[in-house]
């Protein structure tokens, strides 16, 4: 296995695990950036044509693994492979924001769902005809876009 | 950091890094499948609700990093953040894939564009409500879709 190590650091509004939105959905008019380390510079070449990129990044606040967990958006116990919790086995996240802007080492995003200070470790472009499921069933996933919208955490996954 | 292991193994008929589809577009034909080690069969629990999953994995063949690579689908370099090529400085991909079966601790997946013997990293739903971008753009990116599923790759990132 590859080690695996921080590429920079994403900076958001969101300094408590608590009381945050649970998707970029749920942050779409939040604004944060990414400070990419300046030996990576040269990898963001390009990037700026892409409306939307991928944050793969660490739950760096999740502590423990859970094989079966209460999503926020449900009642029951799911697992956690079915589910976006921080509590899996490796603690990776991945967000797909939009870009606002770059300006050299920095990317400012909008609709980030991410935690303050979170260590990042990858930037992908969101690349439409790559990544877009035209027809797909999500589960037990039954929220509205607008329930989606409004939910917060808590701090059941610190 | 949290260090990252392994959680299981993708099996495809992709034997080598020549001649593989460039994305799971490219393999909308293919199986595979994904052996979760026994331990976290329990996070598999209500994934078979999901018809698509992200599988997150490491790039286990690639041995260095390239800021700037010429990607398969172009003809000039690139940031290697404004692309999917492996050679990023952590060697992690994603690829979704639709689910046909599970059985166990196996997941019988169609879509496949990653390498046999890959050590699995994470199993994320596709979830639509969070996943799918309306409106985007896609940078240099400008392939047709015939093109993206007849393109194969070379050994360029080996």
């Amino acid at each position: 296995m590859h080690e695996i190590k921080p590429i920079g650091t994403i900076h958001s509004p969101h300094y408590s695990i608590e009381d945050m939105p649970i998707q970029p959905k749920g942050a779409s008019d939040v604004e944060g950036y990414v400070i990419v380390d300046e030996k990576y510079i040269d990898g963001l070449q390009n990037i700026e044509g892409f409306s939307h990129i991928y944050l793969l990044y660490s739950f760096h606040e999740a502590t423990r693994t859970e094989l079966l967990v209460t999503p926020f958006m449900d009642k029951q116990k799911r697992g956690v492979f079915a589910t976006r919790s921080p509590l899996r086995p490796n603690h990776i996240g991945i967000s797909i924001v939009k870009i606002k802007r770059v300006e050299g080492n920095k990317v400012v995003v909008e609709g980030i769902d991410i935690l303050d200070g979170t260590p990042l470790l990858d930037i992908k472009p969101y690349i439409a005809k790559f990544d877009t499921v035209k027809e797909c069933t999500s589960g037990w996933l039954q929220a509205s876009d607008e329930e989606i919208f409004k939910k917060r955490s808590d701090n059941r996954f610190g």
